[in-house]
């Protein structure tokens, strides 16, 4: 896509889109391609899919080019970055070829479902690309940012608790959970990355799972509900319950208590709507359904970060090592749960 | 701007884009200009002001032609529609040339600050144009057109009392008050235009008027809090309330009450943010600051639905009649506020 | 009942007892004489009601005397004050007889149904009864209470709107709406008097009428369903919503909007328990069912404010003059909703 | 206290009256002397305190005898239940006394410190009273019971999640803490019960355990900031945070999460008000700020539901076995704290 534009303004704005390539065109990457299509500062530059139709079709919903392979849209010179939104198992490989073409990378999380990958793919890629950036799309929300933004300026004082509940509309297929790395690495990961955004360093981990929902889910050696309680180096507490179903939607909150009150994040909903009747009163819409709608504005700014970062030349918020860390609590959240003891981090 | 694509899908995708003028490039027309920017199913053809800065600026910004004159965009056969979005008193003689010109129109609320003079443009269009519409952007909030609906599918039984709060958060400057109608004209009216969508016909007026918050609005002869009642032909009372000044942000709330219970739309905040400290709990945020904000999605909407018309052919939701109604219940507050009596109307 | 003490203290605590006697025994009066004897300051010294079997009843649950007529408790030395909460068309002739006895009083608004009636009162007590207290109630609500407080001392600055919501769960029998005064002098004299505890001297109403839930309410000449502005002589706008019908209970809440922010009073619930299901989030209860248990609290820190200037000998916070004003406001409605015209006072 | 009444009721009601002992006239013990004062089915026959002064001050309060030792309380034939709200260490020996003596008992939580005691104190009243409560008081009160009594009777479908929040508004001394057991004993047991009277039996329990407030109470042993996961025998998972500090009040919420829905029990506030300013909106008041407030409606309820038991001959619904539980718990929670392993129960 061309920008035509007018006046003395042209040629400046047009030297600041930077041009992004999308890898991967499924429910998620498709999500990022409209955000990076609308993006003043970014310019959609190439998708690709391993599904030819895939591409072809969000190609065509936003009028941009679907590249033939991913190696023809590493070698194009003219892309700047690429946004991977592909299946979890081709994340390492990808995130190695763009390095080594030096483009800049904004990576859906997770990284990998075990250490050694990532270990793997942290060698390899140390030094090649100027810019690596997480999708840990919860940082980006704009209540949970106030939150944290908040506590971090002082206002609640000292922290001392932190209360996170993540909860999904609904069970995946047990053959995903089976695929997923468990419910720990594939969903509570996103809460331990939101606890190390709050807390800093975690230093223990203590979980317990359950199989209450879906009894396939167990079958595969999985849970479908959990709770985790952490430790941070600061001395505050923190805890997680999850669960891979929830009646009233997708359950989204945040409670971070210190020495001077307390900042709480609730549920969004689709309008401020409250019904009052014979039964009830204050009855709000169910909560925003799954992450798509709930963190919209989450995945657009965290794009957006990206594109200042690549403009600025600054580090982005969440890097490389986030994803790292995220996975190792992951992986201590699984052993806790397995051993029933607390497992304690450097 | 054109739309470059790729593939099979190319051809058709152009073909929907409808090519859309814009009139008037101040605040609210630059926020329309960007809503059709980015509408799939819009092509922002031309844009113009009388001041050529504002006209260039908006299309730097997005890539689009800044036009001469309004007279260049009317005669330009490429486009389809018009968006006014200039000042009142520029309205009706823009309604009557596009409508001679053959486009469609969408015009920000009021047609005119007096009667006549739309009394005059509604014989002077008809018949002209195929599709007009009135840009009472607050019947496509999400959540006002929410309670509409779940009343009229007879949530809350036959409806009984209407209560709408409208408080802008800051009075504009004197001088704007005196060529603005007065307030029952320029703010009221959305309000009005609320009542009748919500009621249908409204019979009745009694009005009170006061001036608390800024005297220079009184001396210009106007009020700065306004309190309404209406009474509908369904034999439904509605109370509005209306500040030209509120601490807290743009308090735009309403309240429908029936036999079988209540709906409620409550304000919209950036962030669902709730804070507690030793003097209070559950604090939430200001609420959105004023109408670009907390109505971006009532815009989007808006400008949608008058494309959505377009595309088939449809009558707008509101139509050229509601623009006459809403102002002549606003003539009727006027002469209740000043009388003391109430106001009975056809 | 004799109070039985120990010790040191056993003189002094007698003392303090103010012997009071009830007179009326229905649903009001019943609840009145339980506060009375549970309150420390106080002695519930007899009970009396023209059926007789309704003062035993009370007398006996409470272990206190029934008296054998109101002459009977009148002509008592030993009684200090009465309550009056006997049927309004006998409240004129017993406030009259216990002022000629030199009690104090306490009496169930309102006064009488016609203003006649309140003067001649007025003038037949003139001097004769140190203390005479009207029960409007809802002053003494720990809600409406603080906020009146607090915007009296500023916390929003210079109030210029006050709203007030009050909705009966269900309509009266049609025979006690037309014995009853009409709507106004029934119902809304609470809200007048609130309106007037809150902004001072009322100089203005305007007012609307419906009969929209029950025909016999209409056929007995009364509405049902009333919207009300006022002017006071601050300059600031009020206005009230009333009906005789609420779906989800007995609607009572208050807001107060100034310069500097607002303050609200939202309804009152049996517990805080909030609800979520696939179809709705955060449901609360139904708010509670009448004035028996909405004002509890407050019928008891009214019993206490008497029972308070009776020991101090300070004047009641709310007198006569309360009771005459509030029926001033109620008679200037009824004209208002006749004649569709603003009704100027004083 | 001699109950005079009148007319026919008289002897049936006095004979109603249950005659009840207070032992401890402390803080506790003294908000229960009043609820007792008031009940209409109970009559407070005595209280005694080992402090003379404590208990004639309850008694002259009250107007009731102060007895001069706790053995003459239990040698009244004519006193048929104690409540016994004396300090922790004294509990067992007047639990054992009082059950020799044959009355009914209402028994502060906890029994006592220390399992041995408590079993050795179970061992003596075997077989001897009728009657034997347990005060925890939460479970009388009425938003906790609703959202038990709802999720029971099937409202969320099978129980998944429960979390209980529990945090004390200022930390007590520190030599109270040394004293008190620690905080799982002191504090945390009580929500102990909460989540067995909500899940059934808990087998399994993990906590984390911090000073983060007062570092005394650390040098003393103890923790001021825990969680805690327990597994309740239906599978369920449940989450408790303590705190000894809260800056907004006595933080006492409650979460029920099923497969149909969750259930929410709230703070409770002095007032319903909520204020809006242009730093904040919905701002309400602190939450109440310690137990005599919070729980002011849970302890009649309590004292209520053991005069009830007492009349109807029912079984207390929360017994000794319930403190033995709690106690178990709490052990369980200090060693899991100490040793970093889940302690699994029978």
């Amino acid at each position: 896509m061309t920008v035509r534009v007018f006046g003395i303004a042209e040629g400046v704005r047009e030297m600041e889109r930077i041009a992004i390539a999308l890898l991967g065109c499924g429910r998620i990457g498709r999500m990022h391609a409209r955000v990076l299509a609308r993006h003043p500062g970014a310019r959609l530059a190439a998708v690709y899919d391993v599904l030819p139709k895939a591409a072809a079709e969000t190609a065509g919903e936003l009028g941009v080019p679907a590249a033939a392979s991913a190696e023809a849209v590493l070698a194009d010179p003219g892309i700047r970055a690429v946004l991977i939104a592909s299946p979890t198992p081709t994340h390492v490989d990808l995130i190695v070829a763009a390095a080594r073409a030096g483009k800049a990378i904004l990576c859906e999380k997770p990284i990998a479902l075990d250490m050694e990958r990532v270990r793997a793919c942290e060698q390899a890629i140390a030094g090649l690309t100027p810019t690596i950036m997480l999708g840990f799309n919860r940082r980006f929300d704009p209540s949970f940012a106030a939150v944290r933004q908040r506590a971090q300026a002082g206002e609640i004082g000292r922290v001392e608790q932190v209360v996170i509940t993540s909860r999904d509309p609904e069970p995946p297929p047990a053959d995903y959970a089976a695929a997923s790395g468990g419910i720990f690495r594939d969903m509570t990961i996103h809460d331990f990355d939101m606890a190390r955004s709050l807390l800093g360093d975690i230093v223990e981990v203590q979980t317990m799972g359950a199989c209450l929902i879906d009894p396939a889910i167990g079958a595969a050696g999985d849970y479908d509900s959990v709770m985790v309680l952490l430790r941070a180096r600061s001395g505050a507490l923190a805890h997680i319950n999850n669960s891979r179903r929830s009646a009233y939607g997708y359950d989204q909150r945040l409670e971070m208590f210190g020495a001077k009150g307390m900042l709480v994040a609730e549920n969004r909903r689709a309008t401020t709507v409250r019904a009052a009747t014979a039964s009830a009163t204050e009855c709000a819409d169910p909560v925003l359904h799954f992450f798509i709608e709930r963190y919209a504005e989450a995945y657009a700014t965290e794009v957006g970060h990206f594109i200042d970062c690549l403009q600025s030349g600054a580090t982005p918020a969440v890097g490389f090592t986030d994803g790292v860390e995220a996975l190792r609590l992951a992986d201590a959240a699984e052993e806790s749960a397995r051993t029933g003891k607390a497992v304690r981090l450097g």
